[in-house]
């Protein structure tokens, strides 16, 4: 079923057998997977996907699972892509979409790569797995290895968004918070799978997750009908999202899916945390660790990531950029989204429409030009953001005239 | 594009115009939307679904809808169906799924009511609507009220879930708490739309809702291969879902799309409040007012449902039957689903698994045959059914042996 040939380093190019176990490169490069393109270029076909189910593995000949009894599936992919008529037009952007990955299990995007990374991990017989997350990632994965039976081990800031917790816990992983940032509890996790053999799911230490996230391109292509947007704004943490779709969109040109235009990346961050954007704005190829770094949007929280120089050459070869907004204007677009569009996004997806209106400002984004912007969950997921003061009636009061 | 030929009433039979703004027949009975089945049969194919977007507006031609640009969307529908391996044989059942209505926008089955309920209010010309609510469905409909330019009112408990207050602050409602159960927000709202001229968008009391709910019984059948299953269970408190499947199914059973075999229907309420229960209990056909409704799973918290005839009518026309489970069982049904399958379900939804294990400890349900819960919201909107207690480290700890 699988057309993967190897491993390959994104740093060294050195390739691996994807049959084994491996999770960084010797050189401390994140491997990818590779596919013979050739050969699904000549068994896969757009007509293939008409009766498929409306999930991610509708592009299995994409993807690195080998035996379908593997699969580790809640139903996860093909999220729905809204128009947004009003928001849109209010800041100069007459064709505004937005992906909802708040339409997923779990809530948010990083089922994605969970769902594939356990799947293959099951395929691998991995038996326990440990990671640092900033909530979210953690959360999908503890769902995904309750599926699979793999023992999950999960460390994240104290800070993380407290439903996180209940989905770790609910699905019995093994969930410690930290006191301090993902960095400090990746060092954790780095130490505890030395000690105990486990298998290390950190952020692009394993090669599936961002073969998981690499549908979003996918489904991006066939949602728009094989012609793709101009541009796609996306809130940049870990960065696999966009590398995933930047990797989907390339395997797509290789096999004759959609033509030689690639649309401009985005990498959109907060202003208490913008390695990328600092690095982008010097020209630089990777970023610096970002001290002290703060944002609401917790999920973008990350002041070094590992596959910084991934994203960075996203944005570079696809003539995109780097944008950061503060916090203040996070929650104001999240309030904008919810009224005029009734999207009730994360702040991570809502950062994305100040970015937006910032770049049509300045006339890097053009009125007529399509611009998606990659909603990554759902803001049911962060109830701190709204502010709410309700009156209390009683059974026999009014409601007084509106 | 609709094939709706006019509104009947329930009770008596009444007819009334489809294109007029209607509420309850002048019997008090709701009213039901009916279509020009021979029509539909004649225009409307299988194959016709094969290229359609996977929401519930794949199915227009069984939906009221006049007028596409009418219709007010999220993305919503098309929810997955999972197969539950290790929690079905776990209670004796060797085919059971569960259908999540987690998986869509403001993460409950309520969108799909509002969905169609808000398009056709749009349709209909109503610029302001009111509603008494549990809070999920108020929290649907203020979303999708948003994204319409519709002004919505919602009044509900205030022991409904938080989060649902932000779903309604955030998209501009108007909204109340009271001090009272779902039949005190309902009077509130009654008086109101008396007195200011609003539109009552309460359960049943407009007859689009049920359109919306109907798509489930219609995705069921499309994601069985239209071999409907051998039992459905509900968590029944308006009891709108299991009354808009059985008009589905009626309806594609019409349209020759499924056999003669319907699927025998059961609700599932909670001990501390089970009205449909004690009316099956007793072969009535309507329940009474049950006093000193108590349960965490709040959706079905309704201690009198305007449409329990109808609910009762889908029951005994299916042999189906009633079934009522406790709290405690619930909160362990949840953590069940959860560490076995992954399925981070609402207490509502996991009632169904407590239910199915008694209907199989009975000899109700047969070991083979195919059982689906309708699990009709994600748990991530009940923070509170989860206890997390998680150990804290510092960056320097290490993670003890598991």
């Amino acid at each position: 079923m699988s057309h993967v040939t190897h491993l390959e380093c994104s740093k060294c190019g050195k390739h691996y057998n994807s049959e084994e176990v491996h999770q960084l490169c010797e050189c401390g490069g994140p491997l990818l997977v590779r596919y013979d393109l050739e050969q699904v270029k000549k068994n896969f076909h757009k007509e293939d996907l008409k009766g498929r189910e409306p999930s991610l593995w509708r592009y299995r000949e994409l993807l690195p699972l080998k035996d379908k009894n593997n699969q580790v599936s809640l139903g996860e992919g093909m999220t729905p892509i809204i128009k947004m008529d009003v928001a849109g037009p209010a800041i100069g952007l007459k064709n505004l979409y937005l992906k909802d990955e708040g339409v997923i299990p779990s809530g948010t995007f990083k089922s994605r790569g969970a769902a594939v990374g356990v799947s293959r991990a099951k395929e691998l017989g991995i038996k326990t797995l440990a990671m640092p997350t900033n909530g979210n990632a953690g959360a999908a994965w503890a769902t995904y290895c309750a599926r699979a039976g793999i023992k999950c081990v999960i460390v994240m800031p104290q800070d993380a968004p407290e439903i996180t917790r209940n989905e770790c816990a609910i699905t019995g992983a093994d969930l410690y918070l930290v006191d301090g940032l993902i960095s400090d509890a990746g060092k954790i996790v780095g130490r505890a799978v030395q000690k105990y053999g486990w298998f290390d799911a950190s952020t692009l230490k394993e090669p599936y997750r961002i073969e998981g996230k690499k549908t979003m391109g996918l489904e991006i292509a066939e949602q728009f009908n094989w012609e793709v947007p101009d541009v796609i704004l996306y809130p940049t943490g870990g960065g696999v999202g966009i590398i995933g779709i930047y990797k989907a969109l390339q395997e797509l040109r290789s096999i004759g899916w959609i033509g030689e235009k690639m649309p401009r990346l985005v990498a959109v961050q907060a202003e208490g945390c913008a390695p990328i954007v600092k690095a982008w704005n010097g020209r630089k190829t990777e970023s610096e660790f970002w001290q002290n770094a703060y944002t609401c949007a917790f999920g973008i929280n990350v002041p070094k990531a590992l596959g910084d120089f991934l994203v960075l050459e996203a944005i570079y070869k696809t003539d995109g950029c780097a944008v950061a907004v503060s916090d203040e204007e996070i929650l104001k677009a999240q309030a904008v989204l919810a009224a005029k569009e009734g999207a009730f996004v994360c702040p991570e997806g809502a950062s994305l429409y100040s970015a937006a209106r910032k770049l049509r400002e300045q006339g890097w984004l053009k009125e007529d030009e399509t611009v998606l912007l990659l909603n990554t969950g759902s803001g049911l997921k962060y109830p701190e953001t709204v502010k709410v003061e309700v009156p209390l009636l009683q059974p026999d009061d009014d409601i007084p005239e509106v």
